[in-house]
């Protein structure tokens, strides 16, 4: 119990230092770890530790709130709601994920100040300007909002950006709910950047070599049932 | 003259031979060298290579013709769309886009067989059966093709497909354009897999240095323009 609370707020104080942090969610679901940063410190040097040694996606996620104020809609809902215009979406419809319901995927950005938008510069740019709109639109009104979104950036682009459920971990324990739950705790910009870590045999890296990464990097490692538990606390 | 053919030819026999081949666009362009290889002979160790080697989106690139008998709108296009019910795809409009007037993004998908879709042996199996189902639809009309594309792909997914304007490089000369080309000249599934060359000072790697991973590694380097030549000669 005392090993459990001190590792969750070592992360907390982690993400609130903008390090990474690694974590994996559950045997039962993906069973992927991702390193994970709070976007508003993501740099060209973040981007490259992610790509280098995460290898998977690299990925926005965000709140429900930030995405409501932001009209920003999950994807799956976009393709049911218009797939008698494109009918293509009828035949992809995504009702067979192995590990889950529901996909998080938003859409895919870029910060209008980037050049082609893939380089470590420019997913670094992108990723510290959404945590910077998501601060200053907290009070605005949601119209507002969105033309803030459209200065600033373009879509289609190349940061996909996760939305988490509404009610966080009380109904879906994906990576983006169990990040958004540390920021909230952490009570820092509920913006999240990570990517999952690969590893050298075709799958994922497994979870006791995601271990030894963070043990020789310093890094703080949760499991999605740790950050289950002390939310559960919190949020009571 | 004879240095051009000679470059043009080795990269075709390599493509044939499923071996990666490296194609920087343009100065004038995104001025980046993607890595490249025939999505018929994607492996796990292919994806392994595009994303420690190259670092940057691994995406599928298709001809337009395949698309439109998959029915596989520009997501730009689409987004034009159906802007009146996602009032925010009007304010994220890519209308500032620094090196090119249209983006060649389509959906994003994932094999139905695939379990997270962004392992290598996920992104790999996506593209080889793209890749495969591109060879089955040659003979087919569209509304088969689109119900077998169904069948086996669901969206939203973690492989982005690009897709190719009709007329090749007499209207855009984007790394899109250029492969589905090469691959035209090679005469093999116009199916590509590939993804943008990142260097260490959170750039592209500059044209000079990706030459150099070429030389170390026996792969062809092509310049747009060298690939635009021959694609005048064949194409008459």
């Amino acid at each position: 119990m005392g090993e459990f609370i001190k590792n969750i707020e070592k992360a907390i104080a982690d993400l609130q230092n903008g390090k990474f942090i690694l974590i994996y969610d559950d045997d039962s679901r993906e069973g992927e770890t991702d390193l994970v940063i709070a976007s508003e410190f993501a740099t060209p040097e973040s981007i490259k530790t992610m790509r280098k040694d995460g290898g998977g996606l690299i990925f926005l996620m965000t709140s429900k709130d930030v995405a409501n104020k932001l009209k920003l809609p999950f994807l799956a809902d976009m393709y049911s709601d218009i797939n008698d215009k494109y009918p293509v979406l009828k035949e992809l419809v995504p009702n067979d994920i192995p590990y889950d319901t529901k996909s998080s995927f938003s859409l895919y950005i870029n910060h209008r100040d980037t050049f082609t938008g893939i380089t470590d510069i420019d997913r670094s740019l992108t990723m510290k300007r959404f945590a910077k709109l998501t601060k200053k639109i907290g009070n605005l009104d949601d119209g507002y909002a969105t033309q803030l979104f459209g200065k600033e950036f373009r879509s289609p682009g190349h940061v996909p950006i996760c939305v988490a459920t509404e009610k966080l971990l009380d109904t879906r324990k994906g990576h983006t709910e169990l990040v958004i739950s540390m920021m909230k705790m952490a009570e820092i910009i509920p913006a999240g950047s990570g990517c999952e870590i690969m590893g050298d045999d075709g799958r994922a890296l497994s979870k006791d070599k995601a271990k030894e990464y963070a043990d020789q990097h310093g890094l703080a490692f949760l499991e999605g049932k740790e950050i289950v538990e002390a939310w559960k606390k919190w949020s009571k």
